[in-house]
């Protein structure tokens, strides 16, 4: 499945090319109707125009809406779709690629979504508002986009509580690092703002998408959750949610999914997100049941019937397209838009490429690696931005900037006085890469071995309580 | 909205034509590949096969998958379309229209369904069966079509048990004696073979398909439901609910949504409701909700986890196209097809080529109708087939076949012989339509008196016991 707003994965036939094009109008129509965000409207247009130049380039005729290509056109060799199509990254919700190995270009990321980047204002403002040092996430630019961000911290400042969503899609058992990283930023969060979670287990997504059972999807869900939990929530103040489970428990919850879905047609799904007349209903009106829980009455016990409780939600960039629909939607349907916060994304062992992927063991560090098995994938597979012999290294330094190991402790090493000397260190030649490497390892080995100690502790009775439907300690 | 198997609305654009085409194509790759029965894939296939020919007659050119005709093509007048259009009859769940005063020709429909006729076999083993003189609905032929009610009654003949499953959109809080059709027969059907009954309320469709609140729409399903309850049900036996409350209720049920879900893709639902992008994701994935019902571990309190139980589902035929598209996904996600029994439509006061709306006072004779408003519209409104004069009248007879009055005894009337006299008296010329006006409103007084005082007793209470997920009393 591929997002209309990227085009990332080459040259297209005029057919699909038209009918990205048709697609992206109905967009735009659609934002305009709504009278969605200029911004919004703006970004859309302008892909729109770009989309009808490549169809120009491509079939050397205008656009015609109505009018698909012949089917036997003959194509323009080596113009400039086939080279321009490799510019640009691919990220959406099931797919995100890249060909520069410094990792996805965010910048152009925060241009085409329409977003803003967290800047040294914003972060300033977090430290003031919060009291709190930023967390290195926001210190090191790993949260570098958002929406609306200073609008949630307004009301914050004028006694106007917010609460924050996220959420997995629990696809297998094994969980990997890179997939902490929400949980570890908005556990941080609530602890500064002192303010609910709800997490949200999308089993019936996985469902839809993967070839598994309702029952393995749930199963991966609660075994999911404990490596949540074990990332220090408070029962208190968090609810974590299986879609299978909650939309059979919440009749509030699944009114807001049917509101959501009124609101959004075949044409805006297929923009937004690529889908086809091939694929199931299901996943068509999916989008909605992930977008419900950003709005506080899908949650009765925590909220009451409170509708204007403003939600933030801390998520990878990936996931930006659900909520951009979200944000279209809410003021459609009497509640507030949802603010984001964006993360970049964590890097294969392999390379900052491509995005990790859960069924291959070597892509990444997993929470059940053992600490020998942690050292060996380092050393084996981590890539290296080190030259290829130790005098090379000594003379000219290594690239600190596609060295996954070096990107690692961006994430994990709280020290940036160290993180910046290691930095230094590597590009000057004064640090090998087997050195860098043993720091990465030293650094992860206790954190995932008391990941683990603290996962063991989470007995089912602990996961049964963070999931059940009842009040937290806040009153609305 | 309009189901692709009908083609009642006149011409059509060769665009509209080509996209049918290539949605019953992918009907029939989608029933081929599911293995769906013979006759199904047989009717789907003629269906094709005869939009091909027509294809061909207006554009003047084969059809072919990928290649939409040309946007400037010039259409052949007067063609074959243009006149075969009007000649058969539009039933769809959102449209009934027929241009014969008779009403629709139910024959073609069965052809065309593909589903069986209620022949005299067929009602004879029913009163083997159950040991009872068959409702005067199947003795007249008003549920006129069935879906392996044979394979029902093998397996009760050898105890194996069945449920009955039926429903209404509540649209509006006024409901007429045409609504009653499905629930006197469903509840004739539980008290012969002493079996459960779920009735589904579509609270959600209504939202998504009317402009109506979510809570106006839940609000009518109540009030329906009292309705229902007039009837007579047994509450141990029977359980009502809202869709908005029950999806919200059970995971079981949601579960089942989301398997039916996975199973039906876009092009199907276009290919059998009419569907189109401009659509939103709500409309497009309801057909699952209507589905799961079908299913009896959608309602654990009653049936515990077997999935085994078939359910027969008696409904108006306009209600088959979801359940063909259930029928198609049981056998995919391991559950039983639900069987079915069709009924004619009840035809509205000003005569049988429409059906009623709920909208329209005038249209037909509401629940809520006094003795003296159900005299007036009978007397003003009721199609007669009588003549214009007395004279001419005693002379030449009326016609009993377009007479609205005596279609309404063939419903409501139970003494066969007497409905057979006024049949003759009134062809014969012998009763005049103001006698068999007459004879109508003495017939429906009582019966509308007689429901709204049962219904007065319908209380709160009364409508919560049967509303709440239970067990009823049966043992699966």
């Amino acid at each position: 499945v591929k997002m209309a707003d990227c085009d990332g994965e080459g040259a297209q036939s005029p057919l699909q090319l038209y009918e990205r094009l048709t697609a992206q109008g109905e967009t735009v129509r659609g934002l305009k109707t709504a009278k969605a965000e200029k911004s919004e409207i703006e970004s859309a247009v302008q892909f729109l125009l770009k989309l009808k130049l490549e169809y120009k380039q491509v079939t050397g005729q205008d656009y015609k809406a109505g009018c698909p290509p012949p089917e036997n056109l003959v194509l323009h060799d080596n113009g400039p779709t086939a080279e321009g199509a490799t510019d640009e990254d691919e990220v959406n919700p099931w797919s995100v690629s890249t060909t520069n190995a410094k990792g996805v270009d965010y910048d152009k990321l925060i241009v085409r979504f329409g977003s803003n980047k967290v800047d040294k204002d914003l972060v300033d403002r977090i430290e003031k508002v919060s009291g709190q040092q930023p967390h290195r996430f926001l210190r090191r630019g790993i949260f570098f986009s958002h929406r609306d961000m200073h609008q949630v911290l307004d009301a914050y400042e004028k006694h106007k509580s917010f609460y924050l969503y996220t959420g997995r899609g629990p696809s297998s058992q094994a969980m990997h690092v890179g997939h902490l990283i929400p949980f570890i930023f908005t556990k941080w969060l609530q602890d500064v703002f002192d303010i609910p979670l709800v997490v949200q287990l999308t089993d019936d997504e996985k469902y839809l998408w993967k070839d598994l059972s309702v029952e393995e999807c749930h199963r991966f869900a609660v075994e999911n959750a404990k490596d949540i939990i074990a990332c220090g929530f408070d029962v208190n103040k968090t609810f974590i949610f299986s879609d299978l489970d909650y939309m059979g428990s919440s009749p509030e919850f699944y009114r807001n999914v049917v509101r959501i879905q009124k609101h959004v047609t075949f044409n805006q799904v297929k923009g937004i997100f690529g889908f086809t007349d091939s694929d199931c209903i299901g996943k068509i009106s999916f989008p909605a049941i992930q977008a419900a829980p950003s709005f506080s009455n899908s949650f009765p016990n925590i909220f009451g019937d409170r509708k204007d409780i403003q939600c933030l939600i801390p998520c990878a960039i990936d996931q930006d397209p659900y909520f951009r629909m979200t944000r279209d939607v809410a003021p459609r349907i009497g509640y507030p838009k949802p603010a984001l916060l964006h993360s970049t994304f964590f890097p294969a062992l392999q390379g900052a490429q491509t995005k990790m992927s859960a069924s291959d063991a070597n892509s990444s560090i997993f929470l059940t690696d053992t600490p020998k098995q942690i050292k060996n994938k380092i050393n084996k597979h981590a890539f290296s931005g080190g030259k290829d012999t130790v005098e090379e290294h000594r003379q000219f330094g290594g690239n600190a900037d596609v060295d996954v190991s070096f990107m690692y402790l961006t994430f994990f090493l709280e020290d940036d006085e160290q993180l910046e000397k290691i930095r230094q260190d590597y590009t000057s030649g004064a640090l090998l890469t087997g050195e860098l490497k043993k720091i990465l390892i030293e650094t992860l080995q206790p954190m995932i071995t008391t990941h683990q100690e603290r996962r063991k502790q989470v007995t089912d009775e602990t996961v049964k309580q963070f999931m059940t439907p009842r009040p937290l300690n806040f009153h609305f």
